[in-house]
């Protein structure tokens, strides 16, 4: 999606700096709400006979502009799992508002008060078709295609909203006895879901473009300078078992959005996502999958 | 909004068993997304001469169908402030997905690996003006009016989805190095967010309804026995202070949902929410809310 004359339209991928517009559909939100024509056969006419516009200084919207909901997986690392000391067994996901999202061009707006916040470079997974208890064998057919989320995190924000407390629990010896136990709990509303937290896009690509997308390679550079690299092969839980572990809980909705953890190999050259502190540091911060595109944000100080 | 039919049908109350079908309307989240004709205008002229409609066995849908986002306030009660032993001074929010609501009357679906399901009453605020930044002063000029959610948790599923871990920080004495800091972190999607766990509804009591959000009443029944009681005075943080905090970081949408979390006196009657086990119980829970109404559900086990 890109704006152009202040209205948003729907892109087809022509070259790295031209598109085509794609006539008589508003928006991928509206062919998941359905109702909207062919979009495969809209794209096709587009390529050929569609309006062209460049790519220079385009200004970008988010892929899917309000998702039913944002599932993001946390620590999905296969790369140094002794960092974990415990956990689940399977993914763990918090969900991200669809107010967070960005297209790739426009600023991530970040204030004093925020903290330390750093980029975490994903793939994300956009569901087509809606489904529950989806069988891992059947999990693709779910998926529309791929995008990219740069899932900003502030880790101050993340140990301010995080409690040490008591938790009431049934007491097993008494009925309707309570017993306190001492427990931490976070909450990553605001840490994970401030505005501009989720510059998603540019582009989607589609699910017959991946064949397999556990084999793309995944960097993150900052002014220009590589600070991880790393490929999505290292992910702890596949796109498969993600789609489906998630289903027997959430149904998932044509639209969905889920970010599939960041995948961070230990030997990653240039140092960690975690320096890059950008209330600190400003600048621009770039995130690249093969076969995908390029999300490149840069930072305003507001 | 209830079900007619097979179709959704707004509706404004008439009495407690009866309602009238407002014409023109199709839903709260058509009115959030603009376009639609006067709501008071059409709701006056329902009460006037619309259709009028039993309640008796009514199939309720929940009164803002796909919210936004829906913000929920963790731990917001100033009643036994000795059960944190450290936390965030301000609210701690997370984001529940709209795939979880369900109107009144439906089933909350279990199942036995869900593990402890606890019911917990709360007041919930209905956005109706979209804004960011907004002054306390001005809060109560955002919201449309307030309706009852029962924010089902998982305490089994938030233990399991918690990480004792060794979290990445930048490391102070050297650039680009790295230290390793013990933390807990715990991910709420699954056991905040599963399908069921948002019953809501059925009424929204619009703002002029409601001159004062922190004098009501509140309660939670299992199988018609009370499980407690409290008042919304005794929320910690109160609604004008949530919303204003949230829209620093989050823009607040028309149609967004803000639960204002579980206000549960110490000496509430009848034991505490997290004795009701519904996994294991099974039954009909119930949330009742002076001015607003009564929200009721069934378990089901699936």
């Amino acid at each position: 999606m890109i704006e152009i004359d202040g209205a948003a339209a729907l892109v087809v991928r022509v070259s790295d700096d031209e598109a085509a517009i794609v006539d008589g559909v508003a928006s991928l939100d509206h062919v998941f709400l359905g109702g909207e024509p062919d979009l495969e056969e809209a794209a096709a006419v587009a390529l050929e006979r569609g309006r062209r516009v460049s790519l220079e200084g385009a200004h970008w919207l988010p892929p899917v502009r309000r998702p039913p909901k944002i599932l993001c997986v946390a620590l999905n690392n296969s790369a140094n799992p002794d960092r974990i000391l415990s956990g689940p067994d399977t993914p763990a996901m918090f969900v991200k508002p669809s107010s967070s999202l960005v297209g790739s061009g426009r600023p991530i707006r970040l204030r004093e008060e925020m903290g330390r916040v750093h980029p975490e470079p994903e793939l994300a997974v956009v569901i087509g078709r809606s489904g529950s208890e989806i069988p891992v064998a059947d999990a693709y057919e779910h998926v529309f295609g791929y995008t990219i989320m740069n899932d900003l995190t502030s880790p101050t924000m993340r140990g301010e909203d995080t409690f040490h407390y008591r938790a009431i629990h049934p007491d097993p010896d008494a009925a309707d006895g309570i017993r306190y136990v001492e427990s931490w709990v976070s909450y990553p509303a605001r840490y994970k879901g401030t505005d501009t937290f989720g510059p998603l896009g540019p582009w989607v690509a589609t699910r017959d473009e991946i064949p397999d997308p556990h084999a793309l390679r995944i960097t993150c550079s900052h002014d220009g300078a590589l600070v991880t690299e790393d490929n999505t092969a290292n992910l702890r839980f596949s796109v498969a078992e993600v789609v489906s572990f998630a289903s027997q809980y959430m149904t998932l909705e044509a639209g969905d959005v889920i970010a599939m953890g960041t995948a961070l190999k230990r030997s990653a050259k240039g140092g960690a996502v975690q320096n890059v502190d950008l209330t600190r540091l400003g600048g621009v911060v770039e995130v690249a999958i093969e076969g995908i595109g390029t999300l490149s944000n840069p930072v305003e100080h507001r």
